[in-house]
Protein backbone atom coordinates (compact mmCIF):
# COMPACT_ATOMS: atom_id res chain seq x y z
CA UNK A 1 0.00 0.00 0.00
CA UNK A 2 0.92 3.55 -0.82
CA UNK A 3 0.29 5.93 2.10
CA UNK A 4 2.26 8.45 1.37
CA UNK A 5 0.80 11.49 -0.09
CA UNK A 6 2.28 13.09 -3.37
CA UNK A 7 3.17 15.74 -1.05
CA UNK A 8 5.16 13.45 1.17
CA UNK A 9 7.02 11.91 -1.49
CA UNK A 10 7.74 15.37 -3.72
CA UNK A 11 9.28 16.73 -0.05
CA UNK A 12 11.57 13.44 -0.41
CA UNK A 13 12.69 14.54 -3.50
CA UNK A 14 14.20 17.75 -1.86
CA UNK A 15 15.60 15.82 0.89
CA UNK A 16 17.76 13.96 -1.68
CA UNK A 17 18.76 17.04 -3.58
CA UNK A 18 19.58 18.69 -0.63
CA UNK A 19 21.75 15.75 0.98
CA UNK A 20 23.52 15.97 -2.30
CA UNK A 21 24.60 19.31 -2.33
CA UNK A 22 25.59 18.54 1.58
CA UNK A 23 27.23 15.37 0.58
CA UNK A 24 29.70 17.95 -2.07
CA UNK A 25 30.35 20.00 0.24
CA UNK A 26 32.13 17.37 2.39
CA UNK A 27 29.33 16.52 5.49
CA UNK A 28 28.88 13.56 6.87
CA UNK A 29 25.94 14.06 9.42
CA UNK A 30 23.64 16.65 9.61
CA UNK A 31 20.86 17.45 12.05
CA UNK A 32 16.82 17.46 10.88
CA UNK A 33 17.56 21.58 11.72
CA UNK A 34 20.12 21.61 9.10
CA UNK A 35 18.45 19.48 6.54
CA UNK A 36 15.44 21.28 7.07
CA UNK A 37 16.75 24.60 6.58
CA UNK A 38 18.89 23.32 3.22
CA UNK A 39 15.18 22.11 2.18
CA UNK A 40 13.19 25.38 2.67
CA UNK A 41 10.80 23.33 5.63
CA UNK A 42 10.39 22.50 8.97
CA UNK A 43 12.87 20.37 11.32
CA UNK A 44 8.95 18.93 12.55
CA UNK A 45 8.37 18.26 8.89
CA UNK A 46 11.89 16.49 7.96
CA UNK A 47 11.73 14.01 11.50
CA UNK A 48 7.72 13.46 10.39
CA UNK A 49 8.43 12.49 6.82
CA UNK A 50 11.44 10.33 7.66
CA UNK A 51 9.83 8.44 10.26
CA UNK A 52 6.95 7.57 8.31
CA UNK A 53 9.75 6.05 6.07
CA UNK A 54 12.03 4.65 8.48
CA UNK A 55 14.70 5.24 11.58
CA UNK A 56 17.28 6.66 9.79
CA UNK A 57 18.98 9.31 12.84
CA UNK A 58 20.27 8.38 16.68
CA UNK A 59 19.48 10.84 18.98
CA UNK A 60 22.04 13.40 19.24
CA UNK A 61 23.69 12.38 16.20
CA UNK A 62 21.78 13.60 13.53
CA UNK A 63 21.70 11.84 10.66
CA UNK A 64 24.46 10.39 8.10
CA UNK A 65 24.24 11.94 4.92
CA UNK A 66 25.56 9.93 2.04
CA UNK A 67 23.34 6.67 3.88
CA UNK A 68 20.32 8.69 4.42
CA UNK A 69 20.66 9.99 0.70
CA UNK A 70 21.47 6.46 -0.32
CA UNK A 71 18.22 5.15 1.47
CA UNK A 72 15.87 7.82 -0.01
CA UNK A 73 17.14 6.91 -3.61
CA UNK A 74 16.00 3.31 -2.69
CA UNK A 75 12.56 4.65 -2.05
CA UNK A 76 12.04 6.94 -4.82
CA UNK A 77 13.08 4.47 -7.10
CA UNK A 78 16.50 6.32 -8.53
CA UNK A 79 19.14 3.50 -7.91
CA UNK A 80 17.71 1.48 -10.81
CA UNK A 81 17.64 2.27 -14.79
CA UNK A 82 14.51 2.77 -15.82
CA UNK A 83 13.31 2.16 -19.82
CA UNK A 84 11.17 5.50 -20.99
CA UNK A 85 9.86 5.90 -24.08
CA UNK A 86 9.28 9.70 -25.48
CA UNK A 87 5.67 10.07 -27.27
CA UNK A 88 5.76 13.37 -28.67
CA UNK A 89 8.49 14.94 -31.12
CA UNK A 90 7.51 17.95 -30.90
CA UNK A 91 9.13 21.38 -29.36
CA UNK A 92 8.37 19.95 -25.60
CA UNK A 93 9.29 16.56 -26.67
CA UNK A 94 12.62 17.81 -28.07
CA UNK A 95 13.51 19.67 -25.33
CA UNK A 96 12.49 16.71 -22.61
CA UNK A 97 15.01 15.15 -24.76
CA UNK A 98 17.49 17.38 -23.95
CA UNK A 99 16.98 17.77 -20.32
CA UNK A 100 20.07 16.07 -19.25
CA UNK A 101 18.87 15.71 -15.52
CA UNK A 102 16.40 13.06 -16.17
CA UNK A 103 19.52 10.37 -17.63
CA UNK A 104 21.36 11.36 -14.54
CA UNK A 105 18.75 9.94 -12.25
CA UNK A 106 18.56 6.55 -13.87
CA UNK A 107 15.64 7.83 -16.70
CA UNK A 108 16.66 6.81 -19.93
CA UNK A 109 14.83 7.55 -23.03
CA UNK A 110 15.50 4.77 -25.33
CA UNK A 111 13.12 5.63 -28.29
CA UNK A 112 11.21 8.20 -29.36
CA UNK A 113 7.63 8.15 -31.20
CA UNK A 114 5.24 10.15 -33.12
CA UNK A 115 2.47 10.39 -35.62
CA UNK A 116 3.59 13.25 -37.84
CA UNK A 117 5.40 11.29 -41.36
CA UNK A 118 7.76 14.71 -41.37
CA UNK A 119 9.41 13.77 -38.14
CA UNK A 120 9.39 9.78 -38.43
CA UNK A 121 12.89 8.45 -39.30
CA UNK A 122 14.43 11.89 -38.31
CA UNK A 123 17.54 11.02 -35.73
CA UNK A 124 18.14 12.52 -32.55
CA UNK A 125 21.67 11.88 -31.07
CA UNK A 126 21.37 8.05 -33.07
CA UNK A 127 17.69 7.38 -31.61
CA UNK A 128 15.42 7.24 -34.99
CA UNK A 129 11.97 8.44 -34.56
CA UNK A 130 9.30 6.29 -35.23
CA UNK A 131 5.89 6.02 -36.14
CA UNK A 132 3.36 6.16 -33.05
CA UNK A 133 1.62 2.94 -34.34
CA UNK A 134 4.93 0.68 -33.91
CA UNK A 135 4.81 1.10 -30.66
CA UNK A 136 3.05 -1.83 -29.29
CA UNK A 137 5.56 -3.83 -31.76
CA UNK A 138 8.74 -2.37 -30.26
CA UNK A 139 7.89 -2.40 -26.59
CA UNK A 140 6.90 -6.38 -27.08
CA UNK A 141 10.64 -7.02 -27.99
CA UNK A 142 12.08 -4.48 -25.68
CA UNK A 143 9.50 -3.51 -23.19
CA UNK A 144 9.72 0.00 -21.51
CA UNK A 145 8.72 1.40 -18.00
CA UNK A 146 7.52 4.74 -18.21
CA UNK A 147 5.73 6.59 -21.17
CA UNK A 148 6.57 10.31 -21.50
CA UNK A 149 3.30 12.35 -23.08
CA UNK A 150 4.61 15.05 -24.70
CA UNK A 151 1.64 15.49 -27.54
CA UNK A 152 -0.69 18.15 -28.04
CA UNK A 153 -4.19 18.08 -25.72
CA UNK A 154 -6.18 16.53 -28.40
CA UNK A 155 -4.26 13.50 -28.95
CA UNK A 156 -3.23 12.75 -25.35
CA UNK A 157 -6.00 10.42 -24.49
CA UNK A 158 -5.17 8.03 -27.28
CA UNK A 159 -1.57 7.84 -26.96
CA UNK A 160 -2.38 7.29 -23.57
CA UNK A 161 -3.97 4.23 -24.58
CA UNK A 162 -1.55 3.57 -26.56
CA UNK A 163 1.39 3.28 -23.89
CA UNK A 164 -1.22 0.92 -21.92
CA UNK A 165 -1.84 -1.11 -24.18
CA UNK A 166 1.75 -1.60 -24.39
CA UNK A 167 2.11 -3.00 -21.35
CA UNK A 168 3.86 0.75 -20.03
CA UNK A 169 2.75 1.18 -15.78
CA UNK A 170 4.03 4.81 -15.70
CA UNK A 171 3.27 7.51 -17.67
CA UNK A 172 4.50 11.38 -17.12
CA UNK A 173 2.36 13.23 -19.05
CA UNK A 174 2.92 16.87 -20.33
CA UNK A 175 -0.35 17.49 -21.74
CA UNK A 176 -3.10 19.80 -19.97
CA UNK A 177 -5.45 17.42 -19.95
CA UNK A 178 -6.85 15.08 -16.96
CA UNK A 179 -6.39 11.65 -18.61
CA UNK A 180 -8.42 8.46 -18.19
CA UNK A 181 -6.96 5.02 -17.80
CA UNK A 182 -6.29 2.06 -15.54
CA UNK A 183 -5.80 2.82 -11.97
CA UNK A 184 -3.19 -0.27 -12.08
CA UNK A 185 -0.74 2.43 -14.24
CA UNK A 186 1.31 5.15 -12.23
CA UNK A 187 -0.15 8.27 -13.73
CA UNK A 188 1.66 11.80 -12.93
CA UNK A 189 0.63 15.12 -14.40
CA UNK A 190 3.08 18.21 -14.65
CA UNK A 191 1.22 21.18 -14.75
CA UNK A 192 3.49 24.25 -15.54
CA UNK A 193 0.90 26.51 -14.27
CA UNK A 194 1.25 25.57 -10.99
CA UNK A 195 5.12 27.05 -10.60
CA UNK A 196 3.74 30.11 -12.46
CA UNK A 197 1.26 30.52 -9.75
CA UNK A 198 3.53 29.99 -7.22
CA UNK A 199 5.21 33.06 -8.87
CA UNK A 200 2.43 35.00 -8.98
CA UNK A 201 1.22 34.90 -5.43
CA UNK A 202 4.70 36.23 -3.99
CA UNK A 203 4.36 38.57 -6.54
CA UNK A 204 1.22 40.00 -5.59
CA UNK A 205 2.70 40.49 -1.90
CA UNK A 206 6.41 41.90 -3.77
CA UNK A 207 4.25 44.48 -6.01
CA UNK A 208 2.95 48.13 -4.57
CA UNK B 1 5.01 38.96 5.36
CA UNK B 2 4.52 36.28 3.01
CA UNK B 3 3.91 33.13 5.83
CA UNK B 4 2.42 30.44 3.32
CA UNK B 5 4.83 27.76 2.85
CA UNK B 6 5.32 26.92 -1.11
CA UNK B 7 3.78 23.77 -0.78
CA UNK B 8 0.57 25.42 1.16
CA UNK B 9 0.47 27.63 -2.17
CA UNK B 10 0.78 24.36 -4.55
CA UNK B 11 -2.49 23.08 -2.50
CA UNK B 12 -4.29 26.57 -3.28
CA UNK B 13 -3.39 25.84 -6.65
CA UNK B 14 -5.02 22.64 -6.39
CA UNK B 15 -8.07 23.76 -4.49
CA UNK B 16 -8.33 26.62 -7.56
CA UNK B 17 -8.33 23.67 -10.26
CA UNK B 18 -10.53 22.17 -8.43
CA UNK B 19 -13.47 24.60 -7.72
CA UNK B 20 -13.11 24.88 -11.55
CA UNK B 21 -13.90 21.54 -11.78
CA UNK B 22 -16.93 21.59 -9.69
CA UNK B 23 -18.32 24.91 -10.91
CA UNK B 24 -17.86 23.22 -14.22
CA UNK B 25 -20.01 20.27 -13.21
CA UNK B 26 -22.82 22.33 -11.47
CA UNK B 27 -22.65 22.50 -8.21
CA UNK B 28 -22.96 25.70 -6.36
CA UNK B 29 -21.63 24.39 -2.63
CA UNK B 30 -18.94 22.27 -1.74
CA UNK B 31 -17.94 20.37 1.84
CA UNK B 32 -14.04 20.24 2.91
CA UNK B 33 -14.80 16.40 2.21
CA UNK B 34 -15.59 16.70 -1.58
CA UNK B 35 -13.10 19.55 -1.75
CA UNK B 36 -10.37 17.31 -0.49
CA UNK B 37 -11.62 13.77 -2.47
CA UNK B 38 -11.12 16.10 -5.38
CA UNK B 39 -7.79 17.76 -4.43
CA UNK B 40 -6.17 14.55 -3.35
CA UNK B 41 -5.75 15.36 -0.16
CA UNK B 42 -7.81 15.33 3.54
CA UNK B 43 -10.29 17.28 4.61
CA UNK B 44 -8.37 18.46 7.79
CA UNK B 45 -5.62 19.86 5.17
CA UNK B 46 -8.24 21.78 3.16
CA UNK B 47 -9.84 23.07 6.51
CA UNK B 48 -6.08 24.19 7.59
CA UNK B 49 -5.31 25.55 4.41
CA UNK B 50 -7.47 27.68 4.04
CA UNK B 51 -8.62 29.03 7.44
CA UNK B 52 -4.93 30.07 6.73
CA UNK B 53 -6.50 32.43 4.54
CA UNK B 54 -9.69 33.48 5.94
CA UNK B 55 -12.94 32.66 6.61
CA UNK B 56 -14.55 31.00 3.53
CA UNK B 57 -17.13 28.90 4.65
CA UNK B 58 -19.80 28.47 6.80
CA UNK B 59 -20.66 25.76 9.53
CA UNK B 60 -22.34 22.50 7.78
CA UNK B 61 -23.07 24.98 5.08
CA UNK B 62 -19.85 24.33 3.21
CA UNK B 63 -18.00 26.25 0.58
CA UNK B 64 -19.30 28.64 -1.94
CA UNK B 65 -17.67 26.80 -5.12
CA UNK B 66 -17.54 30.19 -6.81
CA UNK B 67 -16.99 32.67 -4.47
CA UNK B 68 -13.78 30.68 -3.19
CA UNK B 69 -12.69 30.24 -6.33
CA UNK B 70 -12.63 33.89 -7.14
CA UNK B 71 -11.46 34.51 -3.80
CA UNK B 72 -8.32 32.17 -4.49
CA UNK B 73 -7.92 33.30 -7.53
CA UNK B 74 -7.23 36.73 -5.73
CA UNK B 75 -4.80 35.64 -3.62
CA UNK B 76 -2.94 33.69 -6.44
CA UNK B 77 -2.60 36.65 -8.29
CA UNK B 78 -4.47 35.28 -10.84
CA UNK B 79 -7.49 37.92 -11.69
CA UNK B 80 -5.05 40.38 -12.96
CA UNK B 81 -3.02 40.47 -16.62
CA UNK B 82 0.74 39.85 -15.72
CA UNK B 83 3.69 40.86 -18.45
CA UNK B 84 5.95 37.86 -19.58
CA UNK B 85 9.48 37.80 -21.34
CA UNK B 86 10.36 34.94 -22.70
CA UNK B 87 14.79 34.31 -22.38
CA UNK B 88 15.45 31.37 -24.79
CA UNK B 89 13.63 30.79 -28.44
CA UNK B 90 15.40 26.99 -27.87
CA UNK B 91 12.61 24.19 -28.17
CA UNK B 92 11.61 24.69 -24.55
CA UNK B 93 11.28 28.42 -24.73
CA UNK B 94 9.28 27.42 -27.86
CA UNK B 95 7.48 24.44 -25.86
CA UNK B 96 6.34 27.39 -23.33
CA UNK B 97 5.78 29.64 -25.97
CA UNK B 98 2.82 27.59 -27.48
CA UNK B 99 1.56 26.29 -24.01
CA UNK B 100 -2.07 27.92 -23.96
CA UNK B 101 -2.37 27.59 -20.19
CA UNK B 102 -0.23 30.23 -19.45
CA UNK B 103 -2.30 32.80 -21.33
CA UNK B 104 -5.46 31.84 -20.01
CA UNK B 105 -4.24 32.53 -16.44
CA UNK B 106 -3.10 35.97 -17.47
CA UNK B 107 0.32 35.43 -18.12
CA UNK B 108 0.89 36.62 -21.72
CA UNK B 109 4.52 36.43 -23.35
CA UNK B 110 4.60 39.90 -24.50
CA UNK B 111 8.53 39.39 -26.22
CA UNK B 112 10.79 36.67 -26.65
CA UNK B 113 14.80 36.86 -26.73
CA UNK B 114 17.57 34.68 -27.46
CA UNK B 115 21.45 35.67 -27.86
CA UNK B 116 21.46 33.17 -30.84
CA UNK B 117 22.16 35.43 -34.37
CA UNK B 118 19.75 33.33 -36.21
CA UNK B 119 17.45 33.45 -34.28
CA UNK B 120 16.83 36.81 -33.75
CA UNK B 121 14.71 38.75 -35.79
CA UNK B 122 12.07 35.51 -36.58
CA UNK B 123 8.82 36.07 -35.73
CA UNK B 124 6.55 33.51 -33.12
CA UNK B 125 2.78 34.02 -33.95
CA UNK B 126 3.54 37.45 -34.79
CA UNK B 127 5.90 38.31 -31.93
CA UNK B 128 9.47 38.85 -33.58
CA UNK B 129 12.64 37.45 -31.52
CA UNK B 130 15.26 40.00 -30.40
CA UNK B 131 18.58 40.00 -28.75
CA UNK B 132 18.69 39.45 -25.11
CA UNK B 133 21.04 43.01 -25.14
CA UNK B 134 18.39 44.87 -26.07
CA UNK B 135 16.44 43.20 -23.35
CA UNK B 136 16.64 46.56 -20.88
CA UNK B 137 16.18 49.25 -23.52
CA UNK B 138 12.80 47.08 -24.23
CA UNK B 139 12.27 46.67 -20.42
CA UNK B 140 12.30 50.68 -20.28
CA UNK B 141 9.86 51.30 -22.87
CA UNK B 142 6.86 48.64 -21.38
CA UNK B 143 8.10 47.01 -18.08
CA UNK B 144 7.63 43.24 -17.90
CA UNK B 145 6.41 41.61 -14.60
CA UNK B 146 7.72 38.03 -15.31
CA UNK B 147 10.65 36.40 -17.05
CA UNK B 148 11.29 33.10 -18.18
CA UNK B 149 14.08 31.79 -18.01
CA UNK B 150 14.37 28.82 -20.75
CA UNK B 151 18.35 28.87 -21.57
CA UNK B 152 20.79 26.43 -21.06
CA UNK B 153 22.05 25.91 -17.71
CA UNK B 154 25.98 27.69 -18.61
CA UNK B 155 23.72 30.66 -19.44
CA UNK B 156 21.10 30.96 -16.58
CA UNK B 157 22.82 33.04 -14.16
CA UNK B 158 23.74 35.90 -16.84
CA UNK B 159 20.20 35.80 -18.11
CA UNK B 160 18.75 35.90 -14.60
CA UNK B 161 21.15 38.96 -14.13
CA UNK B 162 20.00 40.69 -16.93
CA UNK B 163 16.64 40.54 -16.00
CA UNK B 164 16.80 41.59 -12.46
CA UNK B 165 18.83 44.46 -14.24
CA UNK B 166 15.93 45.12 -16.65
CA UNK B 167 13.68 45.86 -13.28
CA UNK B 168 12.09 42.63 -13.72
CA UNK B 169 10.41 40.96 -9.91
CA UNK B 170 9.60 37.52 -10.65
CA UNK B 171 11.63 34.89 -12.54
CA UNK B 172 10.51 31.30 -13.36
CA UNK B 173 13.63 29.66 -13.92
CA UNK B 174 13.58 25.79 -15.81
CA UNK B 175 17.43 25.89 -16.29
CA UNK B 176 18.70 23.24 -13.93
CA UNK B 177 20.83 25.60 -11.92
CA UNK B 178 20.32 27.43 -8.54
CA UNK B 179 20.52 31.05 -9.62
CA UNK B 180 22.28 33.73 -7.34
CA UNK B 181 20.00 36.74 -7.39
CA UNK B 182 18.91 39.36 -4.84
CA UNK B 183 15.52 38.56 -2.49
CA UNK B 184 13.57 41.48 -3.39
CA UNK B 185 13.32 39.08 -6.59
CA UNK B 186 10.52 36.66 -6.27
CA UNK B 187 12.49 33.36 -7.84
CA UNK B 188 10.40 29.59 -8.99
CA UNK B 189 12.71 26.84 -9.95
CA UNK B 190 10.60 24.27 -11.98
CA UNK B 191 12.59 20.72 -11.69
CA UNK B 192 11.11 18.63 -14.37
CA UNK B 193 12.61 15.62 -12.57
CA UNK B 194 10.54 15.82 -9.09
CA UNK B 195 7.25 14.13 -10.65
CA UNK B 196 9.73 11.74 -12.57
CA UNK B 197 10.52 10.70 -9.24
CA UNK B 198 6.73 10.54 -7.74
CA UNK B 199 6.77 8.50 -10.56
CA UNK B 200 9.32 5.99 -10.02
CA UNK B 201 8.28 5.86 -6.50
CA UNK B 202 5.21 4.46 -7.08
CA UNK B 203 6.18 2.35 -9.76
CA UNK B 204 8.82 0.45 -7.51
CA UNK B 205 5.33 0.09 -5.04
CA UNK B 206 3.95 -1.48 -8.21
CA UNK B 207 6.18 -3.33 -10.49
CA UNK B 208 7.09 -6.97 -8.93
Amino acid sequence: MDRASASTVTRLSSYYRALGELGKEGMDTVSSDRLAERAGLTSAQVRKDLSFFGNFGRRGLGYNVAKLRRKLGEILGLTQRWRVALLGAGNLGHALFAYKAFQKQGFVIEAVFDVDPRKVGQKWEGIGIRSIAELQQVAAKTPFDIAIIAVPERAAQAVAEAAVAAGIRGILNFAPVKLTISPQVALRDVDLSIAMESLSYALVKLLP
